[in-house]
């Protein structure tokens, strides 16, 4: 129902132009009637993540790409001409559509903030068609960023310290999702990324070794990592389980024996498949006897921050982590129920009833307080304009009448914050299995705001500002 | 370990470039070593989806964004200043890339064939760097075009006839996703989609009608709904959840009685909360008995095969869905386990021997045995060269010594094809429960060309070729 069908055909090519076309055709129907009765007045949207039980925190992510669309945010005449095909869309809309930038402000949590459920990360604050038509984008961007850099700040947890490489780009849903999630997770801690695009866009350290399709060509496994050592003396890591994971590992022995006469050392092994905990403990033992304490042993193969976890109790000797597909899909919680509701039109707070999607009106601020060591103890979500005390407010204005307040920080900025924040927050809300739930009230003030509060939501507490 | 610090940073715009970057590192330092140790020669590479119970059949998807990229292979001279950078790569092996393009053949089932685990979906024959080169590209998007075409038809067989829309823009992970999501379930059957760009791009039918807060800037609800039909009085389906479904129907009928009186008629009502099938029978006996039996039902909030397949039987009146997130992020499977593994090089057939991970070497087909009525009874995946009888080859010549075979398909093509396919595959194999397996077996043949073969894969049944 309701199928408009359109006559351009494209042949696709390797490049993707994101612009204001990246949206659901219901943002421009919607503008389309507005247009026509004239509804022009000043919107405010809130984007915040409903409460999920498979995460206690968020790392919120994307706000870059954001500012950068919002930046030139534009119809192109190609845009227009496809739109005009639709048939849906009168010319003097078209017109319309032809002259718009986005003019107004967005209060946002920079990338790295730790945040929590329906605390909002990003508020736009513009003429209502503007606020409307960035909805769907907004939603995408926002919402896979933040999901890939929470999954990878729990794999970190998980690991204690020991360091965490992205492997996920051949599995990713997508081109996009590979790039942005080993931003993501190197905003996390994550040391670095198999993904030499982003290596390339982003200056994330990129690292990797072999596939077992070159311990094949080779046939024999010392031959190959011969070979491999021989282009590369500085950084061999050996893949050990093309045959028999044990039996690799004597042969990565071998050679390194050679390399040492050569005055160079085995940087690492890495195990793939089988036991990692026994495999690992084995190898090590091997290792070390055969005089090769400084070999790193490295493994890959369905880690996440479970079996990450599990594999270091059960007392896997692995120094060093390949964490692929379950983080660059977030594969036990492929989404965030993420939204992007209206909270004031024109003078008034507004806020939809649908059951169970319950929406706090009004402009907001989330505001933060810490004890002495600047340890997170509780956060309140409150009015833009109260006045926070000695609570830290989140949210900063990122963007005015359309312009860039600030310099967008740069990755390894944002990667501090995170970090920062992170060793602020109590082990107890890190819990990979049972977190405990991180107290967020409301104020009383934002509370007097919600014209016929229903009084069902989360986080009912009534919480004063310090 | 193993990580190498890549002195460039690139602000992100909004344009994606995907090239011979968009792979894994070790792909590229595989490549210096067989470089160094003149390793050229040619290499097949099979690409297939391991068994997993969450899917019983699969919809292929993504050949034509690979051929586009094999077709364009090319290295920049800005790639290979990044890869300079790095200080991994020779002179030598730098100045080789350069002149680099693809070279090979590749062996495809063609979009929108059915196929099933273990079954290879593509095969690669080049020089063996160039082969090895695509691996992390190839999986990438075969796989998850074909997850999202596979979790689409699986919609499409719940639906039982009823339309279907692609919902999932603002939910999938990132933005080449949100596109490729519209263009996979399109090849599945769906209708339409809410993705203005996927649109653009492919010629898609896009669909799409309001949000809440649309009805929440009127204020009034009659206001609202009257407003939009104003703007499309053909095209009017409107949003009744927004504060009390019931009272939004009613709402509508009232706004749909002057539509009537103007000659125009109301397509419909969207349900997007509450008790689907509650809602749906209560809205459906309202406006019947108001006289609108042709307004149609149309619902979104969470839809997937299982909910859409549970609305149906608990006779929820439904005639439209609107498919959303689940589908987007393939949310119950969000990844497929597909591997791409050398199969041969040069004169000997190779496989990787890791626990769990048994591959069958050689080049290969897959031959289908239908019944006279064409129906699909079972699969042989046999040597590439095996004469079929009267059992169908599934794979064909896409390229040949780098160039296109066939001109590349129309979307339409592709989506006819799935839909004779799918009509072909017995109820059985689609159950979205308790699938029955479809039958695949291995040719005498191709059996007799595994050395040392364990004995140990899923489909040892022997079978002969018709």
């Amino acid at each position: 129902m309701d199928v408009y069908r359109a006559s351009a055909t494209i042949t696709m090519n390797q490049t993707i132009q994101i612009g204001p076309l990246f949206t659901d055709l219901y943002e421009l129907t919607m503008a389309a009637s507005y247009f026509d009765h004239h509804v022009t007045g000043t919107a405010t949207f809130s984007l915040y993540i409903r409460e999920t039980d498979k995460r206690s925190y968020f790392v919120a992510a994307g706000l870059e790409d954001v500012l950068n669309m919002l930046h030139k945010f534009h119809f192109s005449e190609d845009d227009l001409g496809y739109l005009r095909t639709t048939g849906l869309f009168s010319d003097a809309f078209l017109s319309f559509l032809a002259d718009l930038g986005f003019s107004g402000d967005v209060f946002a949590m920079p990338e790295g903030t730790i945040f929590f459920s329906d605390e909002p990360v990003l508020e736009v604050t513009a003429p209502i068609i503007e606020a409307q038509l960035l909805e769907t984008f907004l939603l995408n961007t926002i919402g896979f960023q933040t999901l890939i850099a929470t999954k990878a700040a729990r794999c970190l947890h998980a690991a204690r310290g020991r360091p965490l490489i992205d492997f996920s780009l051949r599995r990713t849903q997508g081109w996009d999702a590979g790039i942005k999630v080993a931003r993501s997770s190197y905003i996390a801690g994550f040391e670095a990324t198999s993904n030499v695009i982003a290596g390339k866009i982003y200056g994330i350290p990129i690292s990797g070794t072999m596939a077992h399709s070159f311990v094949s060509v080779f046939g024999d496994e010392a031959e190959a990592f011969t070979a491999f050592y021989d282009t590369f003396p500085e950084n061999a890591v050996f893949l050990v389980d093309t045959y028999d994971t044990i039996e690799g590992v004597r042969n990565a022995i071998k050679v390194a024996d050679n390399m040492r006469k050569k005055g160079h050392c085995l940087k690492g092994i890495r195990l793939d498949s089988g036991d990692m905990v026994e495999l690992s403990r084995e190898a090590r033992k091997i290792l070390d006897c055969a005089g090769f304490p400084e070999t790193k042993i490295f493994a890959s193969s369905g880690f996440d921050e479970f079996k990450i976890s599990d594999a270091i109790e059960r007392g896997g000797k692995i120094d060093a982590f390949g964490v692929g597909t379950k983080l660059g899909v977030s594969a036990d919680a492929p989404f965030l129920d993420i939204v992007y509701k209206l909270v004031r039109f024109e003078d008034r707070d507004v806020r939809k009833l649908s059951p169970g999607k319950i929406t706090l009106a009004g402009k907001k601020q989330v505001f933060r307080k810490t004890d002495r060591q600047e340890r997170f103890i509780e956060d309140i979500i409150g009015s833009r304009e109260e006045i926070p005390g000695d609570a830290i407010p989140l949210m900063k204005k990122a963007m005015e009448n359309g312009a860039l307040v600030d310099p967008i920080p740069s990755l390894q900025e944002i990667r501090n914050r995170f970090g920062h924040h992170f060793s602020l927050l109590d082990e107890k809300y890190k819990n990979i299995y049972k977190p405990a739930r991180y107290p967020v009230a409301i104020s009383p003030r934002l509370l007097e705001h919600q014209p016929e509060f229903p009084g069902s939501i989360k986080h009912p507490e009534k919480r004063s500002l310090p």
